[in-house]
């Protein structure tokens, strides 16, 4: 399998367009299409909030009382959270208006919205949005980057991925794109995300594929520890590469390979673009005795806003690390507690170790930075991307509504 | 019961001094004693965090294999952790030196230490300014108020409460320092305070009261939901008031009460000082099945950056508000969510009014500010206190160990 140079449009038989259709300010993109040519099957996975988006409620809906879709329309700059009932009755609306233009049935249509919560869709813009991007629907590589671009809230870059592989002789295709930001804590549904893929896949194959995906790559970031109300990745399958799936088959395998790097691709760079971000950090737990104790570990240090700070400040002060590790509530004996730093080992059995502060100066200051916390207790290990925290969160953040 | 003005030193039969030993740049203040006339009965509660400051292993150590205390001994700018067996040797030669100054055990000395983790005590510098505190110990105002000051880290104000009370014609006091700003979080003993009484109470009673004022004060404040490896909350009881403490009388009863306030004033002087903090918040959820429901979700809102950086932007974001409630694994019905900015109510029924923004502005201008969650699930209710999140939290822990 290799990455290839795409988005979702790199997809046989799906179209994409972005427009700005007025939700944001400056004429920014805001509304994206996203359409298979043919109906094709769809698995989602969905925030764990309690409080949830009316636009995902009704993709949930959608998704469970139909079979075969044609379209996906995300908003930006409105959450179309927390208004009422009305809310729900926009969502069908966005439906509606998106499959009178494609000639077919407002089910097939998978809405997603993403922006400030509590305020009314403004839906003749969204619907004239609508109108413009089914005119611009392209196939193109330009098509797809529209799309991924339309979806961004305070993103920097857009995220995509493609990748190709070869099944049996048959070229598939499964590529996609996301938005994240701020807001991202993993054991969710993390971010908005869609992926696409030319292969045939059953259903109920392609919801288990999604949620093993998922679980390497989407739950496996935190920006904020924040979860929002909209977090949702969708999964297409529209068939038309010619080649069909089968549950259990070494065809099945290695396309599982494939969705997982997908998403691992977009998942990282969500982590890597998090909200005033400079850094990306991975955090690894190794040596642990349940896999529950290792992620407890990951998941407490990449939340940790003294851990991000300190990343920020490219200073090595691994006094915050262990100290997270050791409220994260996973069983471990500080005692026998090895801390890393990229390469260079800071800790050893809990205790300071007299390192080369010029050398982890050096590595702090990389873009990309590995943290490994080592212990005595058992062969289980997890991981978690997460990014530094900065100035640029807190301006962000102080003043996102206005 | 009335607040006086005062430090720990209003207590009578308590002498305190702070000096600067040269563990911190600059001359600052960095070493506190603090000694009672006559024999103390002692209470402690410490972190959970399985890393334990050495420091604090010896305070605890001495706690259960003794029964009356002359001292407290706490130096800032090293936290005296993780730097192997040494650190716990170097804590009992702090309490060595002090008691042989002081004319009484090693054992009676309870030590502690807050800062930065992996460093070696300069234990010359320690032990001269052990030397040069135990010279100026003094029961004048200032000698609190010095003592309160060593202890203090990145924190910018020093914090004290004293209350006296009549207790049965007796003037009873009791009075405290503490010191926070990063690290705090609640469910721990989560900094390090130091209060005294001059009335006399068994110890098993003392460390009860201990118990249940901690629960309502220092276990309700949240910074960023770190938890530090030195964290402790110390009470002396040195009986010179000449009033004794029963359990189960309504004297004890009268004292608790005076004992939460104090550690509820120190506490609250805690959050109001946290890193970068320009404004004090309280986190109130109401009308929950269970208090364990309403405590995760004061304590999601409270941890959650996004809801911290935006009341540092003076933004009514009230989306960030539900969505933290949402995430917080508390269960309740989001379609009966009120929620309360001051006075001002900026969602009814989990949807959103149309408030003025002028009053939201005028409201989170303040320096301290009521967030109320109200739901309709049943009668428990919990609050914390909590900080904004600003430029300065970033600025204060990129740079802390340089």
């Amino acid at each position: 399998m290799d990455f290839i140079d795409g988005g979702i449009t790199a997809v046989k038989g799906i179209r994409a367009a972005g427009t700005a259709c007025g939700l944001k300010k400056d004429n920014q993109p805001d509304l994206a299409l996203i359409v298979s040519e043919a109906a094709a099957t769809a698995a989602g996975v969905f925030t764990r909030n309690v409080v949830k988006g009316h636009s995902l409620e009704l993709t949930r809906q959608h998704l469970q009382e139909n079979a075969r879709f044609r379209a996906i329309v995300i908003n930006s700059g409105n959450a179309n959270a927390c208004v009422g009932p009305e809310g729900l009755e926009d969502a069908r609306e966005m439906c509606r208006h998106a499959a009178r233009l494609l000639d077919c049935s407002a089910f097939e249509v998978l809405p997603g919205s993403t922006g400030v919560i509590g305020q009314r869709l403004n839906l003749e813009k969204i619907k004239a949005g609508i109108t413009q991007a089914a005119d611009r629907l392209s196939g193109s590589r330009a098509g797809g980057r529209e799309a991924a671009r339309a979806i961004l809230t305070t993103d920097l870059v857009t995220k995509e991925a493609a990748l190709r592989l070869d099944l049996d002789g048959t070229a598939v295709t499964v590529a996609g794109m996301a938005k994240g930001s701020g807001m991202i804590h993993p054991d969710m549904a993390t971010m908005i995300a869609v992926v696409a893929t030319d292969c045939a896949v059953p259903a109920d194959l392609l919801r288990e594929m999604l949620l093993r995906a998922n679980e390497k790559s989407f739950n496996r970031i935190s920006v904020d520890g924040d979860t929002s109300v909209c977090d949702m990745v969708l999964l297409l399958a529209n068939g038309q590469a010619g080649k069909s799936l089968q549950p259990g088959t070494d065809a099945a395998a290695r396309f599982q390979e494939v969705l997982d790097a997908v998403c691992i691709s977009l998942a990282r760079q969500v982590a890597a673009d998090g909200e005033g971000a400079t850094k990306l950090v991975e955090i690894r737990a190794e040596g642990l005795a349940t896999r529950e104790d290792a992620y407890k570990i990951v998941t407490a240090i990449a939340r940790s806003p003294l851990v991000k700070t300190a990343i920020f400040g490219e200073d090595a002060n691994w006094g915050r690390i262990i100290t997270a590790a050791g409220y994260s509530g996973a069983k471990f004996n500080p005692d026998q507690c090895d801390i890393y730093i990229g390469e260079l080992q800071v800790c050893a059995a809990g205790r300071a170790l007299g390192f080369d502060e010029e050398q982890a100066k050096r590595i702090l200051r990389q873009q990309e930075i590995l943290i490994r916390v080592v212990l005595q207790e058992g062969s289980a290990a997890e991981h978690m991307w997460t990014c530094d925290f900065s100035y640029d969160y807190v301006r962000i953040n102080g003043s996102y509504r206005s």
